[in-house]
């Protein structure tokens, strides 16, 4: 992993914008021992960080339904409740009420942070505006960021822009609600395709490497495919690379 | 003044809305002195106050033309520059630049909060969602926020919402982002007609009387007009009366 100095860029920048899932949070072993937790007291086992892919597996599929307008907008804990009950049913569980679904699907709440973040943030709060860019909802990222303490001065992104990232309209509307250019938004990702769509509506970029995110045999996102403005293996890297 | 427990409902709320000018910030005082501050740099001088509680004056009309689609959506930055020019002229200031206009419209970016706010908000962050829910537009609750330290969880109100308060929508679309029924989230105003309007969709209501938001000689809102939950003379009396 290579850092690049952001020093050029760190000038002009004022708002660093957050990919969440996967950049700021570990969803897969998070959401796995949520569900670990909550059926080993029922005497279930199963593969749970196999649970957790094939939930996460469902994601962008569900998302790309609403992005195409094959139905009306819903947000992100809707799409995740609807996925869990295909998922449950894939994995023979069955039996449970309403309330055990609602706790279930609030695992997304109850995602922890890598272990960087949370100094990562502090350093970084001191210049910059930190704002989540997500496709998770407002309430989501709210809950999480309170048992987290994850320290957003904004939260923003699909459920505010009405619109799922890659479209134009989640980076566009978020830099407009900061009162920002794009070019004074620098989008922070581990996801190289999220990067490269911020870049072409003209955010800066900072690439931070999660090579765990989908588990020991990740094959995705190990290196970063584009000329990015930061590349950092973790949110000590960014800051430093950001005056910080 | 009177304080009245909130024991009774502290256990249901889960999230405290703020009305933000006023109830948070003393905007009469940090805009006066803002002006102030930049014109007598030019050796210039006016009764600043008066100066902004002119500009004030302009907002509740201004808001009212976007409520009546009498005209498309427009920010409060954007009714505060227009009103801006109106008061310059009435106050016969002239032949300020693009830069200087700009400036001067983000003295409410720059308002200082009432002394009690940054100790409250410190007790009241352990216990609930503190969410501001203001006319004010994303960036200018931001930008307050970075400048005074507002340790706001979420950027709720008008400009997220699509509506101007006293709209409905623009406390039940708060409410709906929370992921919460209107009646855990708790409206905190210094006004009894934003309460009124709160608690008319389902909100839990807490008065805070701030009697100088107007200066020495203010009038309105002195004393609560409505059986409110919490009746409290700063953010510390409504700590104590929330549990915190």
């Amino acid at each position: 992993m290579t850092t690049r100095t952001g020093a050029a860029v760190a000038g002009d920048v004022r708002a660093l914008c957050f990919d969440v899932f996967g950049t700021v949070v570990d969803w897969r072993t998070s959401v796995a021992r949520d569900l670990e937790s909550f059926f080993s007291d029922r005497d279930i086992d199963r593969d749970w960080p196999a649970f957790a892919d094939q939930w996460r597996a469902r994601y962008q599929p569900a998302m790309e339904d609403v992005r195409r307008n094959r139905r009306p907008w819903a947000n992100l804990d809707t799409l995740h409740r609807e996925n869990l009950e295909a998922v449950l049913e894939q994995f023979d569980l069955t039996g449970l009420d309403a309330s055990d679904l609602d706790h279930l699907n609030r695992a997304w709440h109850r995602l922890d942070p890598w272990p960087d973040v949370i100094p990562g943030f502090a350093r970084l709060k001191q210049r910059y505006i930190l704002a989540s860019l997500s496709n998770g909802n407002v309430a989501l990222i709210v809950n999480m960021a309170k048992r987290a303490d994850l320290a957003w001065d904004v939260v923003l992104g699909a459920e505010v822009a009405g619109a799922y990232k890659r479209m134009p309209q989640a980076y566009l509307r978020s830099a407009e609600l900061l009162g920002l250019a794009p070019e004074q938004c620098m989008m922070v990702a581990a996801h190289n395709d999220d990067l490269i769509s911020a870049a072409g509506h003209g955010f800066r970029t900072a690439f931070v490497c999660r090579p765990t995110e989908h588990g020991p045999d990740q094959t995705t996102d190990l290196v970063a495919r584009a000329e990015f403005d930061v590349i950092a293996s973790d949110f000590g890297e960014l800051a430093a690379a950001m005056g910080c």
